[in-house]
């Protein structure tokens, strides 16, 4: 316990300058989707790179990869007797846009009260910098520390496109037994959160050409199949009126929830007044039968991205458009194919487009969902810390988005993700005025301090 | 005979200064369901003026209305032994989107082959200037020539909302025995039409409200009714598989078709192959039980004219709108009332939308349908004059569309209107490169010019 709390004071000793290197960080706009910012990329890689070092962490590399390089570290003295964790992360950003809502300029990070503000400073820079500031706290101290390796990759808010392919030319350098990625959230300020299934997704645009061209909806109303009509009757017949999905043999590789998972998610903090909360929506809607955290987390929804048809402008005009489109996606679950989902889609609408019009659709791409195994002695030694830091047993939950990385992770290294991170719902990830709470930042480093100790102290 | 001949002589030798006349008028964007055209519509109301002034008519006005000015002009000389007829025509056009399906621009107005293209070309520009070439042949001409009015108002495609009224503070200036209204169209080119009904309106626009802002399909879908399913759901349920209007009480107002009519409907020229070569629609679509000709002229019909929601652009975005909202409207027959078919929809709504939402429904105006009896005189004297240019008889329908100031000024001035025109129905009115078919307007000029002189000898 000696070693343990001597990293924790470590910590508390060193708050300021670990927020000092959270600023550098942040000004750095490496704003990933826009090619204007390659060089504060690189500049960001580098600085990184050098953070690393003074961490204490060695064989520091910056690698090319056919887009933005990816930053690479380790701690790897101890042996194969010990577990290797590799710590995921990306140190790329969104664009700031629109700049004019911004209270202090997003590159230019500014702590106001319990807030730090800037862009990438809860998504996921704060994340990045609380995980190497845990593990120099802990390599510093610790008598027999784990194997611990940083991968942290620049292209996450664009996709990860080259991800696999880095992964597959870099699999020894990488081997290890976990992966932890603090790049999801907290349900709350005070529930600690731990996500091991992700969603996967199939996404798709379907067109109905009716008529060559727009008609007169007087001249030919009564004989002519209106495409936005046909539209509707076909995503109508989608669904039930239970809430569930008609694409024939949709449900078929649906893994059943377990009656544990089950009770937990009816039990789970995101009820139906926490999605009333955040939504603002009327009501809340769903697949009858299951609660809203195993609605969202565990079963396949199908929703309606966009849709477009014939005279959108303000005012009327009397037309029957010659054609109306739909950009729709599902949500998939374990263990669903989107490849399959794809011909069940093909298959509804060979069933049920009538012969009036004609349709056309198009994959636009999508990914399985990933579950972990919930026993995993390293989600056991993060339930354990964040025991001790929030005197509270974290939540368990299947989150409803996708994250590739953990899915090819799990593909190409053979080993499960331990999702988690100590942003909060409220911190405008993705918007102005991002934030980064301090506070719980702070329980946040400390849980990492404590998770490492356990996991050495399991194995 | 002679005047007669004098007149169509004239006709022949002024068709290049005729197309130069209507050229000029076309270029006027003229566009009255966007306020930022205003000066474009006074202007073309004050080059209307000046070219009835200068086609030998008197007493030339540009009368104010509540919205756009009406153009007035007469020849009114001939005392109360001799008949007086109005030509109603409108300067305004639609609006040109989509642009870039414009061949030649909209208002730079194009002869090619046979087309002269350009909006308002059909409707009806070409039938005003049709109109007043042969008003000013004829009176020309004319031994006994007999009372004409012209009143061309700059509000027809947003449903003439002023036109009542306007009827109203000038009932006297123009009143008169008949209306001849050229805004209606022929069946095909060997067919000349006179339209003796004509269907109503009634266009809403309906907005579906869900969560307060746009979400993530992932993070939330499963607990959120997605406004654009909600909007799918609720059109899919307006009509039932034979084709039927399911709002409570639509069909209750329905005049029944008497079985002359069902018998001429059904033997019409606008038959299957009509509609589907015109519409290059893949197969015909409608109410079960009625032929093309009736469902188009004398069953009422829903359309959907637009709908947007979401995300529409290139690609991927996954999100639940925060709303959806779709431009619909019912074409009305006799006896149905658009105030009565807008609570039916709302009723439809209250029993249908669920409570996970919020809607809006606007009401965005309309009008009752409208039939004449057809043995009037004035109609007689058109049949003969069809007889004369196109050495067959006329097919007198029912057209599909609406033409809300016949019924106003049956209402308002007692009078039944003739309604004809030489548009075609694959002039693309409303859409990309409108049309008009030179042939055809050269024989509906002559057909007019026949008309009067018929007119003015039966009488």
């Amino acid at each position: 316990m000696i070693a343990r709390n001597q990293s924790l004071n470590f910590i508390d000793a060193n708050r300021q300058n670990i927020i000092e290197m959270l600023l550098e960080f942040l000004r750095f706009p490496s704003i990933s989707t826009d090619k204007a910012h390659h060089d504060d990329i690189v500049h960001a890689a580098k600085w990184l790179g050098n953070c690393l070092l003074q961490a204490g962490l060695t064989n520091i590399q910056i690698l090319p990869t056919d887009g933005n390089p990816v930053v690479y570290a380790e701690y790897n003295q101890s042996g194969s007797s010990v577990p290797t964790i590799l710590v995921y992360g990306h140190y790329d950003v969104q664009p700031p846009d629109p700049l004019e809502q911004w209270v202090s300029p997003p590159f230019f990070p500014e702590v106001r009260g319990d807030g730090l503000y800037g862009r990438g400073a809860s998504d996921m820079k704060g994340q990045v910098i609380a995980s190497i500031a845990a593990v120099s706290a802990y390599i510093k101290y610790a008598k027999h520390p784990i194997n611990i390796k940083f991968l942290i990759e620049g292209e996450e808010e664009i996709g990860s496109p080259y991800f696999e392919k880095f992964l597959i030319n870099h699999s020894s350098l990488l081997a290890c037994d976990y992966v932890l990625n603090p790049d999801a959230g907290m349900i709350s300020e005070d529930i600690p959160t731990i996500v091991y299934s992700l969603r996967g997704l199939a996404f798709f645009e379907l067109i109905i050409n009716g008529p060559k061209s727009d008609l007169h909806s007087g001249v030919f109303g009564g004989v002519i199949h209106n495409p936005a009509q046909v539209l509707c009757d076909l995503i109508a017949g989608m669904h039930d009126s239970d809430g569930r999905i008609t694409l024939p043999g949709f449900y078929n590789q649906v893994r059943t929830i377990d009656s544990v998972e089950l009770q937990e998610m009816a039990a789970s903090p995101m009820d139906d007044s926490y999605y009333l909360k955040k939504t603002g929506a009327p009501e809340l809607w769903g697949e009858n039968g299951f609660s809203p955290a195993a609605r969202v987390g565990a079963r396949p929804t199908l929703d309606i991205n966009g849709m477009i048809a014939g005279f959108t402008g303000t005012g009327s005009k009397t037309v029957i458009p010659a054609s109306a489109s739909v950009k729709l996606s599902m949500r998939l679950v374990p263990d669903q194919n989107p490849d399959q989902i794809h011909q069940q889609l093909r298959q509804y609408l060979e069933q049920h487009a009538p012969q009036t019009v004609k349709w056309e659709l198009r994959y636009l791409g999508g990914g399985q969902a990933y579950i972990a195994d919930r026993t995993l002695p390293a989600t056991q030694a993060l339930v354990k810390a964040m025991q001790t830091t929030w005197n509270r047993s974290p939540v368990l939950k299947r989150e409803g988005g996708s994250v590739s990385v953990a899915l090819d992770m799990k593909k190409v290294l053979g080993v499960d993700s331990i999702l988690t991170g100590f942003g909060l719902p409220d911190d405008n990830i993705h918007a102005p005025n991002e934030r980064l709470h301090l506070p719980t930042w702070y329980k946040g480093i400390s849980t990492l301090v404590h998770f490492l100790y356990n996991l050495s102290e399991m194995e």
